[in-house]
């Protein structure tokens, strides 16, 4: 294919404005330069997924002439009128001479600058939604993710030993924790800690004095395993964790302490061992295992009665739901008594949705319509793994972020560009790229609300992988010093995994749910947390501010971010053996106060405007004295 | 080879004289009648294993016409005078007009009537021994074994939850207990109930009230499993079960309650996880496995310094010791501190010897010399598992019962032969001659201070046998019963592994160390143990008395005891569907008092001095109501 000079940038409004997601009913003005083309077409997939192609218009928009054999660019627009909310995708057909080509988003897919093909072009997204309001004290908070069991145990009851059938529980808080196992590997015990709910309250001074504002809770309800994804009954608390009172308690202490409560709903299965399928007769009552006397049967799918039925990711002891029988939903969420209603009147106030990829659309939607119904300021996150505004599932396009669906997804994408960054996989650039693509497809509102995690209970601790990178823990200390930085200043909500902030080390599952080290916490990078969870809190820039990325070096991540006379630049510097000499002009006009407190460096000056910097990573490098 | 009649019955008086084994310096008599027999010749070996032929005499004996082709039949006698401790083995060469045959043991080598052999016969056996006398509280006592983790916990340290590193602890009492291994099957972590002397020391009440007056236990001191053979530090309690105040208190309220505390003797090994061989530097010192420097370092024999070393059957966690190096020697008995010393300082009364047949018999003898001056009345009991009278372990003729050894041995052949006769394996006449073939091997001292056990922490449960024979519960409880009482009216002394008593189900390791079943035991059986242990504790008979088996059914053991003026016959019916009636005459005259406890049975009739009986087990056919 010969090679000319076509360019189009989704993410700068000289091409594509507004940036971006937009909300349905918006005009949006697409614009492509192309040397030496008589027409181009916009080729666009509308709501149901036909393709339209749109001639563009050449006769508003300049010409130039670029190249070393002088040849004529055209630019060619065209404003599309985005009605219907959904995702849509586009690329462009031009004609040169008697030729077509193909221009669309690059390989990567993650926008911005695309490229050329002479086929099938990757398209560019546009992401068409629902106007919507998160939740002001979800989108402005510090999340803190707790594994109930590991966290803290407060007041055991004496000398039962919580008296859980088949519980083990490990005598010492430090042991590391462990899978059993029978020879065929099967888990046939649950290894516990023993923290509980009324350890949480004891501990809400301390989450309070590390700026936490939001406890998001893995299940707390009665299960026979540790991290009781199995539920065996929605409507009690599990009994090692404690009670009704207890969580009653915990939400009413931690609200007045500014902290709000989210729960994991695990709505796509129960346990096999619970009140509604029963397999092992534990429960008092007919199960659907029982068969269809149960009133519980049509809740599960049995393709062979009674041994054969449908589990998430082939587990059989997690059998799967159909979300959408009505006696399900009636559970679920309408009901007086219904799950959702107990909770929320005890004090919750959002929830996280386990699997949300499993959970069909009318579900998740019927649950966002009943959440605000019930606390018009209630949250609903996602568990997303990808991409969550154009994620494919089963074969279908999933709606989380058009705006009757998800506050909030867990935003992994941000945990993998972190830590690919850190530990020398990709560079700043790439980065950008990957932070800049979810900027553009989600909405606005949704990438301010990401929850933006380094780790959670299902990923290797981002302590471990630094120090596995590194194989120094001081710098490890560093680099994740950097990382969480990164976290608490980048648009989205920064949720902490607990024992994050103390240096907890955990590699896969189970080690990732050790038991928070009390006593034996990393005090120095604890004291990092506080400031930075702090800075934060205390400037509204980093929950409000515009954003924008600044490429200087391929070790340094730049960006810049303001809110009304609030401006900041985060320079963070991987390299840890040398330091970067960087020159550069701050985007956003007028830099003042804080950038004392970011870059109270002695390395930094202020020149004329600019910034000129000699940034150098060590341990110990950044400093922020300044920030009481 | 030509049938002729030859007769010798090493248990009957008339053949040989005096029964069974017989102190140093006894004179033994031998007689054996053989037709048509010119010379009789005994071959005995002798201490240094030496074969002695020695004529015999005919001149003194009868002779009589025997057979339908009458034949004369000669007693040929010989007298042996039998001066050194050892074992003495001889059988018999008979001259019959020019051949030669033999005449020895049986083939199950069960002593008794011999048989004919064309070459090769085998040997009787004639144990000869020093004098010794077993303490009297411990021959005549009831004994009970105790695995500590399992039979109770009293005040356990709130909120701590015993803190053992790596422990986890059943969080419900009565959870089956499991093993945690990895994929290859190694243990990981070891799980614990949580039972500690302080339970133990609640219990005493009860344990009174069951009639024991010696309480066995499994390793109490420092280790990192469950069972605690693995010894970690031989001079401290485990951290879960207590601590020496602990220990001191349990040894003292027990003797005000009559109770001796015997404990296990682990000393063919220690723990790797040990303060001496200290693998995994879990103590602070320098342990064998860190070298020569190490004080512990001859303890071991290292093979291939320092992963190859020699260690219990093959498991690397339970490095073998040098019993007689002497550092080691002075640690366990000599030293101001020693172990022996250490605990029977701190009140124990006595020790039952771990895998004694690994232990040198010099190691033995000095640990005997040791306890006895210690406590006069201390005690030492082997854990040996067949014949302790002539045990041979790695092709040595083991010194176990010859006077300067052990006190008593756990008697698993007991127990084989009840299980066997219960479940229909053998009929009482193959009982009998096994029981017979220990009484005649045994001296008499260490035959009535047997330890006879119908289980422990190395077997299946006696319930669960007989419960898995039966299918029946009830049924099973009817022939536990019959064991048990057998076992309160045999020679030795009886053994109860915790829970038997409360029908406590379990089979192998770890199943049969499950937790005692506080609030769940079976009443009726308890009833039962207490009525027989009081019936034992009240009447010397069952201590001291005579001891003769009467074979009168093949699904009936008999035997009569006597002592004084008390007398008893014991029968047992082990068929569970069928009475049986049988007529016969005892051995002991006058019988008294005792037949109408423990025949107090509507079938059962005086007449003429003949017990005239019709006898039936179900499972509440037994009844011993006058017991009181």
């Amino acid at each position: 294919m010969d090679e000319f000079y076509v360019f189009h940038n989704s993410q700068d409004i000289y091409y594509r404005n507004p940036f971006g997601a937009v909300k349905c009913g918006s005009k949006v003005f697409i614009r492509i330069e192309a040397e030496g083309c008589s027409e181009a077409t916009l080729v666009i997939s509308d709501i149901n997924e036909n393709l339209v192609a749109i001639p563009m218009d050449f006769s508003k928009g300049k010409e130039f002439i670029k190249g070393e054999n002088p040849s004529t660019v055209k630019e060619f627009c065209v404003e599309l009128n985005l009605k219907e909310i959904g995702i849509y995708n586009y690329y462009f057909i031009l004609k040169k001479n008697t030729s077509y080509f193909y221009y669309g988003n690059n390989k990567d897919k993650l926008g911005g600058v695309g490229e050329l093909y002479p086929s099938n072009p990757k398209a560019y997204q546009i992401t068409v939604y629902k106007d919507f309001k998160v939740p002001e004290w979800y989108k402005e908070g510090i999340m803190y993710q707790i594994f109930p069991d590991s966290f803290y145990r407060g007041e055991p009851s004496s000398g039962t030993l919580f008296n859980k059938k088949n519980a083990l529980i490990y005598s010492n808080w430090f042991d590391e924790p462990i899978y059993i196992r029978d020879e065929k590997g099967e888990v046939i015990r649950w290894a516990f800690y023993g923290g509980n709910l009324k350890g949480i309250i004891l501990k809400l001074p301390y989450l309070k004095s590390l700026g936490v504002s939001i406890l998001y809770l893995n299940p707390v309800f009665e299960s026979s395993s540790v991290h009781r994804y199995n539920t065996g009954d929605y409507l009690k608390i599990d009994s090692i964790l404690g009670d009704d009172d207890d969580f009653k308690e915990l939400c009413k202490v931690a609200l007045d302490n500014g902290i709000r409560i989210i729960l994991d709903g695990v709505f796509n299965h129960t346990g096999d061992d619970s009140i509604y399928f029963n397999k092992y007769l534990n429960y008092d009552n007919v199960g659907a295992y029982q068969g269809h006397e149960s009133v519980y049967f049509k809740w599960y799918n049995f393709n062979n009665f009674p041994d054969e039925y449908d589990c998430w990711w082939g587990i059989k002891s997690l059998p799967s739901v159909n979300e959408l029988e009505p006696s399900y939903m009636d559970f679920i969420l309408y009901s007086d008594k219904s799950v959702i209603k107990k909770w929320m009147k005890l004090g919750v106030s959002g929830w996280r949705l386990d699997v949300a990829d499993e959970l069909p659309d009318e579900f998740i939607e019927a649950l966002n319509k009943k959440i605000k119904e019930l606390k018009s300021d209630g949250v609903i996150i996602g568990e997303i793994w990808e991409d969550a505004s154009n994620k494919v599932s089963y074969n279908v396009k999933r709606r989380y972020l058009l705006g009757n669906e998800l506050d909030s997804v867990m935003n992994y994408p941000f945990r993998e560009g972190v830590i690919d960054f850190f530990t020398g996989k990709i560079d700043s650039f790439m980065f950008r790229r990957k932070m800049m693509s979810l900027y553009e497809n989600y909405p606005k509102e949704s990438f301010y609300s990401n929850m933006n995690l380094l780790g959670s209970h299902d990923t290797e601790r981002i302590f471990t992988i630094l120090y596995n990178y590194t194989c120094n823990k001081e710098v490890a200390i560093g680099l994740l010093k950097l990382a969480s930085l990164l976290q608490m200043c980048f648009p989205g909500v920064p949720c902490i995994y607990y024992g994050d902030e103390a240096a907890l080390e955990g590699g896969k599952d189970p080690h990732n749910r050790k038991a928070f080290p009390w006593g034996k916490e990393n005090l120095n990078l604890l004291e990092w947390y506080k400031a930075i969870t702090s800075l934060r809190n205390r400037f509204l820039v980093f929950k409000r501010g515009d954003f924008q990325f600044i490429d200087l070096h391929e070790d340094i991540i730049c960006f810049e971010r303001k809110y009304l006379d609030e401006k900041v630049i985060v320079l963070l510097n991987r390299n840890v053996t040398e330091s970067v000499d960087i020159e550069f002009k701050p985007c956003f006009k007028g830099l003042r106060e804080i950038e004392d407190i970011l870059f109270n460096n002695k390395n930094f000056i202020i020149n004329d405007g600019y910034i000129k910097l000699s940034i150098k990573l060590t341990g110990n490098d950044i400093k922020i004295d300044k920030i009481n």
